[in-house]
């Protein structure tokens, strides 16, 4: 077996029985064999933490109820975990990621970064002093077709970029959610979620996939962001206007209030000599409309599939991959600059995965849509 | 032959050889056998006047090179028309209007209402004075789904309107247009078309429809508006958000430079029940979403169609009804509502007919982009 | 008024109050200002085709309740019909359009030709022996798209044609129609239908738009057909296996009692160098696949339209034509040659108009069906 | 850690380097992490054996060359292989099977069951010898969706079943395939894949999963398959009717040569209350049409999936789950059932679970057509 083919340890906090976003990770890490999950600490809870852990096969040992304790003694062993994946509450990010950080532990964060800017400044610097990894799984930068898009942007092929229309609609929220629906619970709790609602949970997400696919330096936003129902304490729709250094302007949408959509990450991008637009629920087809001639369908793996890059697909065109596939893009690129690490090389995928930048700029994101909407919809810079 | 039968004596003004909108309202009036035209002053150029008079079957001595004179005589004639549809360019519509109103013929207008706000004033007061029928051709209301998807908001389907997305993409200005195009000419020209470019031109329509369907009452916006092509002298794009006085928020997007967007008006309609969405594209379906229940999919005269007026539609559902029957509709209601105004009644569908009101609101549109924009997205009063 | 543009004199036969076709010949006629509707035999039922006559404001004395009449005393008025259209149930087509042809008056006929093969032979000769026009309202014909498609199969641009697969599924007939239902009522009969149910009904309009796209010989056919609906006396659904001579095969399949259809008329046609594919219900797009390559989407009247006649076409791309409009185009090329043959001249235009031959082929196709599946599908010729 | 969740052992037979099908088991046995693969006779070439063990990190000593040997060892280890994939053309699935059932270790093979009819007779005899499981792989039944339809249609949500409609058409070998093309290389090949071309490589899909579906009992077909591409030795294009005895009629279309689809594998299914249609390009949504109401779009995991099995969906809807995710959920039930085996018990899952009657079903439908097809399109009993 070659060194290049073993798993990768994989540890993980948070992520217990019934959490959405752990499974999600931990199918993303295991489907390309890439990585192998060998402890956790799912819970803070103990007897939920253990019941999670036996519940996914990890040894009693590799159990544990605290993140630090699980760093402290991961980085001792002689196989310890080798990343991490943080799938907590958002308030939790920054003090679980600093613990592995500083051991030289890998860290792939779900996002947004933190819940507040300050926790993001201090995992900026624990970033920073630390030589491991840290990737941010904004998993739809993943899906094969953004990243023929962003190529096609790249290399010119819209000519100069002048709208970015970029919506994020879901209806999961219209109604005050019951009191144990655990997703709704964190998620519009500011504490634990952040000052953002809709904006941090989906919201960055857009914010993430427009900036990613055009590579256009965001300059300024004005928001109007509504609690529709009554009670909330965080928003649950956003209409943003924003503004490019290079001189583009567009639209965010963010909404948990729309109901007929599910997940309908929607991007559009129009340029001086064409369009592309990409929906994230049929995400094996993108429009792309050269200025003056007919709409063309590019689909993953199919034939214009040209930019794609073939390590991010897995199957024959016309064999739909989705949401997992996408987001285990990100797991098999990051396991791609982990083993690069080991050699001392540095990847070409590291730059384009997401980490503290994209995360810096997400939490910007979000501080600015709630300040300009308390200011009426003032412009807010984002440098 | 029943007197309702009688097809209504109709004039033009504008509409000459190679205009686009003239031809479509002369086959929105011809469509259903409710107008004929017997007169036109289709160009101001003599010559052009003729020829285009000719070309469409009008006998010589009711071709006219000027509207005035047009007016003047038909008014005086035993047989001459009842009504006249104005399709000049918008600087001209307040002079031209105004003619066949103060005389008592009733006036069919394209839109928007006039080129500047002095001119709005002018046509309010031209129409109040006038016992005759102003009708502006916001046509995209004349859709059998719009008056369906109006008849459910006001029903209270959807519960309480939360959210408007309304958007109007085009392409067709990417680029700098010819010289010689006759369409680019006068409506990329603020002496002629008025200070709003796309917001004028189709911003208008987009707006009108949210407001129509929604039944809300604008309170306030504000605007980014951009010229993209060098050397345009008005607006080719435009980014607006949008505040209801009843509480609902919206976003409105208009554009003439996104490729692959041919007239991809688009309005989806949120609220606290559920969610309706409709593309001009494919006028014949809308989607309708209960909350918490699937999507359903209404057809114009389909299953589901009970809130469609039944007037308003020709074929059975399958047989595609398009931008020309829906136009058409405005037309039908207009003759409905002249036939009515014979005998001395009102109809209900007067009420429905976009006029002076509507135009008025159009204008305040263009005109609070224009000032928001120049203000750095400032909010700009509706009211 | 130039002699071309004087609408030309229409007489109709069937159609009185409540028919469907009658009505969508009417506006087809009317759309474009080509024809004038002065005469009609609406009705056999005297009473009926009075009120039907004076509700569409025909004079009383060019009202009749006798195409005899009408064909005998219109051909010697000296404003006499020029043209009529034949919209009865099909058993009355060919005495009809007898006795108009010998009269030298063009007849415009609805599909299928007759509703009996007998008949169909002496339609024939009807049409051999007169020096007037005969058009049958194959109606699908006449979208701009479908003409796009014929060029570019003539023109080679999808290379030797494959496979031809086309449906036309309907769900109005799922359940056992209520006595009064006036269009289930004839269209379910076969003394007024013919043999053929949806075979005769539908089938021949998929089938001749087969044909008519393709330009392929059709050679046999194998039938299974059926009547699901218990009591029906003609097909609801029909399976055809097609093989053309030059060595193309296709499938047909028409259904009335396919619930969630409309009218959901597709086509598609495979060569060794491309495939296109189009839907009725969505008329102004069509899907173009250059092997090898992206899918291209083709609209009407947009980027791409390079083979779209533009005299068949009204509004510019994205201002959707429908149904009316794709008929009305068989009108407006009937008109052509009316006028071109009063001068004495042939126009282009005749040759792909459908007629004589296109009706005689359909009536063979339904011949075919039915005699192929009471032979439990054996191969019928269709030469 | 819980029996159940301890991954299940698996071996691979085929699917060494660069072959298509392999890597698709691997991800499908490894996405819920309830197989792990520890052994392979991933080539009959002994040099590519290893290289291919070795890249997927088998153990030297786990890594055959010869299949018969890996059951021989496997099969008295103490921790030798419960299950093994068989991923070899289909000319091989008939002696590997039976040396690895006849040893009790439960074999998952990929369809067509065999190359023969007379391959498939043996295969029975070592199915029905053995106490372990057979599962073949029709992945298509896997999707959620599909699952739901399966329920409705039985449940009676449709009424009598009276059209089946199913296609599957695809367009790589619209061209004569080069030499090398590994895929094509077997798959046109009679003496490896068998007497059936796209009959046998996706036709059988088409065919499994109208039966699945629908419950109906095929009883006969017609056929009429073509090689449209100069000099290839199998059929790339089937038109195909059927009647099942309920009363049922169908048509299938399967072709490879269809420009413009990459694998558009659709069914719909017809009934007297309803109809359904689902495409396996879109698998996420499935339209439902009750009759005389409006179109429903049933989503995976959406509002109204009440039907679909939670087991088999990992993800919220509109989350995309695509191919892959479908292909897992037959491993998945294969891994419940062998668990559930091991303590003496059966799961409901293995009935629903495609086997030997479905894979001798699909050989009968590969005979069929070929003998259908010689005698022109004579009728062939299934039965």
């Amino acid at each position: 077996m070659s060194e290049y083919q073993r798993p990768i340890r994989l540890g993980m906090v948070g992520g217990g029985n019934d959490a959405f976003i752990g499974a999600v990770h931990r199918i993303a890490a295991r489907i390309d064999g890439q990585f192998e999950l060998i402890a956790g600490a799912l819970s803070s809870t103990s007897d939920k933490a253990q019941a999670s852990g036996q519940a996914l096969g990890l040894a009693p040992d590799r159990t544990y109820d605290d993140f630090r304790a699980m760093a402290i003694r991961e980085a001792r062993l002689k196989e310890g975990i080798e990343a991490v994946a943080i799938v907590t509450p958002n308030h939790v990010h920054m003090a679980a990621a600093r613990e592995f950080l500083k051991r030289g532990i890998h860290v792939i964060c779900d996002k947004p970064l933190t819940s507040t800017l300050a926790d993001a400044r201090k995992m900026a610097q624990a970033v920073e002093k630390s030589d491991a990894l840290f990737v941010l799984t904004h998993n739809y930068t993943g899906y094969p077709l953004i990243r023929q898009a962003r190529e096609m942007v790249a290399n010119g092929v819209l000519g100069d970029i002048r709208v970015v229309q970029v919506e994020y609609p879901q209806d999961w929220l219209t109604e005050a959610q019951p009191e144990d629906n655990k997703q709704a619970g964190w998620r519009t709790d500011p504490a634990r979620s952040g000052a953002g609602g809709s904006t941090g949970d989906i919201g960055t997400h857009a914010f993430n996939l427009a900036c990613f696919v055009t590579g256009l330096t965001p300059e300024s936003l004005c928001a109007d962001i509504q609690s529709f129902v009554e009670g909330r304490q965080v928003d649950d729709n956003a209409h943003v206007m924003l503004r490019f250094e290079e001189g583009a302007r567009g639209m965010l949408w963010c909404s948990q209030v729309a109901p007929g959509n599910e997940n309908a990450l929607k991007l559009r991008v129009y340029g001086s000599n064409g369009g592309i637009e990409w929906e994230q629920e049929t995400p094996n087809v993108m429009r792309y409309t050269p200025f003056g001639e007919p709409t063309r369908l590019l689909t993953r793996a199919g034939a214009g599939a040209a930019g794609q890059p073939s390590h991010l697909t897995r199957t024959p065109g016309g064999h739909p991959e989705g949401y997992l596939e996408g987001f285990a893009n990100i797991y098999l690129e990051t396991a791609a600059c982990i083993r690069a690490k080991r050699s001392g090389h540095v990847m070409q995928e590291q730059k384009t995965l997401p980490g503290l930048k994209e995360g810096a700029m997400g939490m910007k994101f979000i501080d600015a849509c709630v300040r300009s909407s308390a200011r009426n919809a003032a412009w807010i810079s984002l440098k």
